[in-house]
């Protein structure tokens, strides 16, 4: 009878009246939160909604033996706020659902749940719907954020038009070498070789955007509300794919300029340490939750401004071209075709 | 590197945008369906909207041995739509996210989408967002559905008053009777044995309500807008446990006539087959979906004829009591505790 073991034992429905307690917080227009069959919101006036669920795997998505499940919570969270912050949307709801593996036990899913609503609270959202369930192997957790905007008025990976520039928020390539080191540390525990010579305040600056990254919610409404973007994504596939998105959904083509990716101090750093070309890390990396987005060369100045003012970094690498054009890369005058994006999976 | 498998690859890109274009629908207030970082709904009116999600695991909530992915998808579908039935609800958009092992292959996955939106156009609900990644074991399957009242009328578990009348609609045990027999129907093909005599049409019948559940969705809004219900909620856990959680939820007891649950000429035809009580299959047995809700006696005219009228079977079963009386059962007169759902994980 494989679905008796679906069914929550009396210590599930206390796990979440005790987790509905403990997260439940006051939200704008929640009505019913965790405790009935559904979460009740009230609209008010005409608006937005902005919808983005995630699943998330264990040993696909995060590992338990290089990640605490604080950290776990934390960066699921983040990627779903990355989501809505492409979107210009304010992020205010959140579900969450998690099927979980007996060789999980109940403090290691509080504190996923406290890595969760850490990230939340940076954003003020509620947690306002919840699941639990078995799982035979291996820890999955299903995420569900809404975020709203006014009507019209919202960014989408469509709208790039040729001419536009192409920006990007902070700097990339981090989230990767950051994950790397983290690998590494773990083999060479295990080796016993040393790691590769990088100090450690870029050590830990590199982990930290791996396992704590900052969704750029700000940056994304600021974008929206002053109109000054034309496209907009979240940086979570890496540079070229993530453009990619853009340049297939707004039928145009594009050119970046190698040398203007914003790299940090830490990631040069690593990448000499180890050997590796840092822009590469950048370009196909992924999961640095950076915005991505084009805008129309007269917003420039006004954009460069404003983003200085509110103390933004924003970063122009290249521009939008033509379809026929394709995606190229420009090097010191060289023409390079952009990398195609590097996974293989899902045969 | 475990993050890279998380990538998806061009095969995932061409299998969303394939089920986009196959199974995108018009939809009222969708502006934005698969394809940006998150899907945009507009709403107009004030409203309130109801959220559910849940997390299905393969081997626990359902199992590929008895099951095809359409029926896996149709009952996912299924299960979230009574949800939103028992909130007296309208069931407008769904989200599905997928985590999806090697040895699925993509006819599967296609035919457990078919599944699901043969259950959502019944109620014309459309898919407006996807995510799909690998899995390194089993399958995993996370819905979110949105369903829409006017403000201020909703079914809630909590609401029942003392005196209310207990209701149920359709009958119950159907569905666990059907897991049994095809549990029972796949060990006796592989023993040789003769599975429990009965006819070809109660057995098609049971395993039909368990494998195509229906969920009651005009009924939930007939309750709703008619002002009928003082609680409600979907049978999923089985009467016993379901009827706990209005009872929490509203801080009162119940009393159930047991000669009064209504139980279907097959599932009796079951019991009496394999010598249980059919009323332990309908208090246990879990996943009818049907609606369990509470009314005061002075409706029940006007429900009972209004129900006959629109063609729903509803049935009373049994009276709400002071929280101290607790939950019992009565039979010929005999009082007996209600028993405990009997499931136990999750430890």
């Amino acid at each position: 009878m494989a679905r008796r073991k679906a069914k929550p034992a009396l210590q599930e429905f206390a796990l979440i009246r005790d987790l509905q307690r403990r997260f439940a917080r006051h939200a704008s227009g929640l009505v019913q939160g965790i405790g009935d069959d559904a979460a009740v919101i009230a609209t008010f006036a005409p608006a937005w909604w902005h919808l983005t669920t995630d699943l998330l795997a264990e040993g696909i998505h995060f590992d338990l033996q290089s990640a605490t499940p604080e950290s776990v919570g934390y960066r699921a969270a983040m990627a779903n706020l990355s989501d809505i912050a492409a979107m210009g949307a304010i992020p205010r709801y959140l579900l969450v659902a998690l099927a979980i593996p007996k060789t999980i036990k109940r403090p290691q899913v509080d504190e996923l749940y406290r890595g969760l609503m850490r990230a939340c609270r940076l954003y003020g959202v509620a947690l306002v719907g919840g699941d639990t369930s078995a799982s035979m192997a291996g820890l999955f957790l299903s995420i569900t954020l809404i975020g709203t905007t006014t009507r019209r008025r919202a960014l989408f990976r469509h709208g790039a038009k040729v001419g536009d520039q192409i920006f990007v928020s902070g700097t990339l390539g981090d989230s990767h070498a950051g994950l790397r080191l983290s690998a590494n540390s773990r083999r060479s525990r295990s080796s016993g070789k040393r790691s590769a010579p990088l100090s450690r305040s870029h050590r830990q600056f590199l982990m930290r955007r791996h396992f704590y990254p900052t969704a750029r919610v700000a940056e994304g409404q600021w974008l929206n509300s002053e109109r000054l973007a034309s496209a907009a994504i979240d940086v979570s596939d890496g540079l070229s794919g993530d453009l990619r998105h853009i340049c297939e959904e707004s039928r145009v083509g594009a050119e970046v300029e190698l040398d203007k990716i914003p790299i940090s101090p830490a990631c040069r750093a690593y990448a000499q340490a180890v050997g590796v070309s840092p822009v590469q890390l950048a370009l196909t990396g992924g999961e640095d939750y950076e915005l991505l987005f084009t805008a129309s060369p007269k917003h420039r100045g006004l954009l460069k401004r404003q983003a200085r003012a509110r103390g933004y970094r924003v970063t122009c690498i290249g521009t939008i071209r033509p379809q026929q054009f394709g995606m190229q890369m420009t090097s010191d005058g060289r023409i390079l075709p952009m990398p195609a994006t590097s996974y293989e999976h899902f045969h």
